[in-house]
């Protein structure tokens, strides 16, 4: 929830005849977007969101995030279309940073999900997976298994201090997912970040998908993975198999998952509370005290990670088999 | 610059039942006010602001700033409007605190006003000052010179960590506006802090005023003067002629200042430049270190309050005579 960089109306309106956006009518700041700086401007030809890009972005990523919502967009996929400038590049320049006109999408995100919206989403992240095909830029996942490690080295030392025993736990879970992380399922891009406030909704339907900025190559039934967690918990630490049930019948009737996805469903939601526990973990440990942003608690995603552990068969979250 | 409350789409959405306000599309909170929470709603009837008032805002003067800006709007004064409840009510509950819809005035405020935007303002000000008229809610200004002392009282013991001999110099002029300060102008409702970032243009068209959040019964020649100090000085501390000779112009071209106005113009600039020096200096002395509000310097107000002392004929603001 940040406007890192303000803007004045004399670079915006320069900026702006790069493109055919039509006329300036206003712009605000948006408290959207921990990573960049969100407006939101009124033209004579409609509203759009204007996203400077801060510097936790890696600018090298940034063709692959605009190009992919371009690709995902062409293919019918509902979320934010890159506005291409006149010379046909998705990506200027304004007080120093690189920044993009981005198609705004109406739509809300759902504070409280119900099944109904479950399913929605699971069919939203079944066509996502299939749009993406044939996207051409590749970028890995740095926040997959490989990736756990050197985050868990940097919090290790300090884990106890969340939980008492936190520290062998952790380490015996990541041997364990190391040592038998799938190695061959089917691939593509995935959005890796799909959490409520990233879909939209009007009503009780799905309006788009948002927020590409995790987005990488990796095994789309990790994508189902995070999903189960983002989605399929309840604020007590429940898991809801009725809103599972309605994700994964979602997704399988646009996309079927394989018998080999559907086995290592319970290692990849494993590997999935675990990634998010870290990054959680890191943040909780290394955030100064009294630093304005919401620390989210690694705990939820630690109860999540020993729920996992105790599933025997994709079954128990709702698969029909 | 602040989003204080967060609301959840099912509160936004009942709220929004008292109003005719058409089907909820997307709402962004908006890093703007900073008294008030402010959303951008986007609507199937179109944009609105929805602003929350939080505790700095007294509900008593919610009446007078809402029935203020209707009254303006209805005079064909263009500034935001607020949207009545189908019961008649300009203002609701949500989250707990008194909230308004109010109509969305496209535009954007000039970081770099010219000369002919301050002309444009000095228009609008007198348009707002004929349309004022008839209003029939009262509300004294708590910042006008009866205010002064107080609010000085709280500062003066440390006024001198600010600039050597700043306590005698402010408590000497503080006597001087008590002593002096006109009894009998042509009264009405003021807007009190009409600064750039509270008037919008598109493209060199002025398109409406805002924030009447400050707006009183007072001077209305008083009102002139905090623009002159808001609209003319340059950055570095001069006073800008043409600037001044363009906004009394233009104000008098819609409301001509009547003799005994035009006289009192000098010493109703100097207290109007001890209003925002006071509040500046509260602020930056009671402003804990770190706190992310950026402290405006209440030196750039003894600067233009020592220029005002200096000036013996309203002609040397540029006012024809």
């Amino acid at each position: 929830m940040a406007v890192y960089t303000d803007i004045t109306e004399d670079d915006l309106s320069s900026f702006l005849t790069a493109y055919d956006a039509g006329t300036l009518l206003s712009y605000k700041g948006i408290a959207e977007g921990v990573e960049n700086s969100n407006f939101l401007l009124h033209t004579t030809k409609g509203p759009f969101i204007l996203t400077l890009y801060e510097k936790r972005v890696d600018r090298n990523d940034l063709p692959f995030f605009l190009g992919l919502m371009h690709h995902l967009a062409e293919r019918g996929l509902s979320c934010p279309l890159p506005l291409p400038r006149k010379d046909g590049a998705l990506l200027g320049e304004l007080s120093g940073r690189p920044a993009a006109m981005i198609s705004f999408l109406e739509g809300m995100w759902l504070r409280k999900p119900a099944a109904r919206h479950c399913r929605e989403v699971g069919i939203a992240l079944a066509k996502m997976h299939l749009a993406g095909d044939g996207f051409q830029i590749r970028r890995e996942n740095a926040l997959s298994v490989e990736g756990w490690r050197p985050l868990w080295e940097k919090s290790a030392a300090r884990a106890d201090e969340v939980e008492a025993g936190l520290q062998k736990e952790i380490g015996q879970e990541l041997h364990y997912l190391e040592a038998h992380w799938p190695g061959n399922l089917p691939e593509g891009v995935i959005h890796a970040d799909l959490f409520p406030d990233n879909v939209f909704f009007i009503g009780d339907d799905l309006s788009g998908l948002i927020d590409f900025y995790f987005a990488c190559n990796d095994y789309l039934a990790y994508d189902v993975a995070i999903c189960l967690n983002a989605w399929c918990f309840e604020k007590d630490g429940s898991y809801n198999l009725t809103k599972g049930m309605a994700l994964l019948t979602g997704y399988e009737s646009v996309r079927p998952l394989s018998d080999d996805e559907a086995a290592a469903l319970p290692l990849l939601a494993r590997g999935s509370a675990m990634r998010f526990f870290l990054t959680r973990l890191y943040d909780w440990l290394m955030t100064p005290a009294g630093a304005l942003v919401v620390k989210k608690d690694p705990l939820e995603y630690l109860r999540k990670l020993r729920f996992h552990r105790a599933v025997e068969n994709p079954v128990e979250y709702g698969l029909s088999r």
